[in-house]
């Protein structure tokens, strides 16, 4: 029996590669992620062998899909990754250095057209395609994983810049001659604060600071994280609400500074950081508004993806097959 | 003889609203201002009376340049101005308080169809067309006043925002708690420093603070401006090259935070604060460039606008005909 030309391309592949994990999955038109897997990145020193690992283990769900027949594109959403030239650029969480030419790569091993962006770029597209964003045209998407990444949507386009480069919020400094970012040598960036490592140096400073008795005093220095703080704050620890008051302080003067410059209909969060809900939230909302001017205030939504996370990477990563 | 549609409404009115003045012209579709003219802005307390004003001295411009039947349309630039809803919103500097429908009220005056945005959004336009910014798709025009104003241009196009307010960066808070702007009630905003204002209250902290000789000892408070400091530092004065150093590594900042926001390929500078030249632009430059991450580096041109400043706010607003 004859197939139609729209169902022979009718899939996409997504690939969202992480400093530690390399996601990927076969996504069909309305967001569904058929088949998925991950492999390590962090294991592969050399691109080459990650490539080729990529590569056993992807071909095995394109062929459970229908083959490569099937599949429109490829998108891959990357650190630093860059949307004109399909380079991955100095990415201080991977393990290859300089600049490697990843979407060429994967097309060469695949015979199938890629489309590369940063990760946070993806997931911006993912949320307008399936997620928070649906029919908005100005929005910008920050996530709060081990960094902070943001891509922003401006009269319904992703802003990549000049250079292919745009959307580092995380890296804007919020506090001037602040704490030290040890991956770019700058001081006080959002991302020194507002991520999960930025979570845990505060907490290791505040413990430091204060004689307050504290559930946090518990936990040994080496195993400190967000996660900790968000289980001490629920039980409503002083000094771990403290710790979300500050981050939340610091995020929404970020974010105010984001609305003042492209007056967005919402921000957008994703990442780990979200589930602490209220407690990240609530002074993240104040702060921001705390610092807008008027004409913006009471205007900006700030929401939190409520795409399963699991898929959430893929999907974004997705998406930019169908945006192309 | 016949003329043909084309030469019908081939000018354009550009408006430029402005605290003190409001000036305004007839250009034609190569950016020259054939005719100008400027009325007062702050003696007007009604808006109406400011329209019939604007009304009885533009139309002596119209009527020179051939009459109504030539002009394709007239754009206005105005603090705080909204392209959306052709309102000015909340202006500080403005004698009219609260929403004014503007582009309407001169709508229904001269029977001509209004466009109306900010005035650092009309500047960019004027760049953009007529400027330092042709050719260009990625670029930030920043307007260094009595107060700071941006305009920011990503894909190709003025970034509105949702609500039309985008560009504030002058209200972008660059030192959390930092100094106070009377008009908006906020701490540490960039105009608060990189104003001619701001640039007058550094004087006079820096004096207050320092027990250091200084040409701007003798300049009496009262007529401490940025003028006063740029002659100072022209010769030498070592007070006065540190308030520009000041100025010029917060400035710096703030174009790295936005340079890191959207990656332009253009920072363009205008505006009194500008005529400073290196005095300014060397320490913007080093400490832009001493914030951006890696990536970002050595890759960003400071430009100063280089249209003639009388003609240059005229020319941005009229451009609006033509964009739209």
């Amino acid at each position: 029996m004859a197939t139609t030309n729209a169902s022979l391309d009718s899939l996409a592949v997504g690939i969202d590669i992480g400093g530690t994990g390399t996601k990927f999955g076969i996504v069909d038109r309305n967001g569904n992620v058929l088949f998925s897997s991950e492999i390590s990145t962090k294991k592969h020193l050399q691109v080459e062998s990650f490539i080729d690992d990529l590569y056993d283990n992807l071909i095995v769900l394109i062929n459970k899909a229908g083959g490569l027949g099937r599949i429109k594109g490829i998108g891959v959403g990357a650190p630093n990754g860059n949307f004109y030239t399909g380079t991955i650029e100095y990415a201080p969480n991977l393990p290859w250095k300089g600049i490697i030419p990843l979407a060429k790569m994967i097309e060469d091993k695949f015979q199938q057209p890629v489309t590369l962006t940063n990760d946070a770029n993806a997931a911006a597209i993912g949320e307008m395609m399936y997620g928070a964003a649906q029919g908005m045209k100005d929005f910008i998407m920050i996530t709060l994983g081990t960094g902070v990444g943001s891509g922003i949507v401006a009269n319904g386009q992703l802003i990549y810049g000049h250079d292919g480069f745009a959307g580092e919020l995380g890296h804007t400094i919020v506090i001037p001659d602040g704490r030290l970012h040890p991956g770019t040598g700058k001081k006080g960036s959002l991302e020194s604060y507002a991520s999960a490592t930025g979570v845990t140096n505060t907490a290791i400073e505040v413990l430091a600071k204060s004689t307050e008795p504290s559930l946090l005093r518990e936990v040994p220095k080496d195993d400190m994280n967000s996660k900790a703080v968000f289980e001490a704050a629920i039980q409503g620890d002083k000094l771990a609400l403290e710790i979300f008051e500050y981050t939340g302080k610091i995020l929404g003067l970020a974010l105010a500074n984001a609305v003042m410059f492209s007056s967005p209909e919402a921000i957008i969060l994703f990442g780990g950081l979200t589930k602490a809900g209220d407690l990240i939230l609530k002074p993240t909302r104040d702060h921001m508004e705390a610092n807008l001017i008027q004409i913006f205030q009471n205007k900006v939504k700030i929401l939190v993806s409520h795409l399963k996370e699991s898929d959430a990477a893929i999907l974004g990563a997705s998406a930019l097959v169908w945006e192309k």
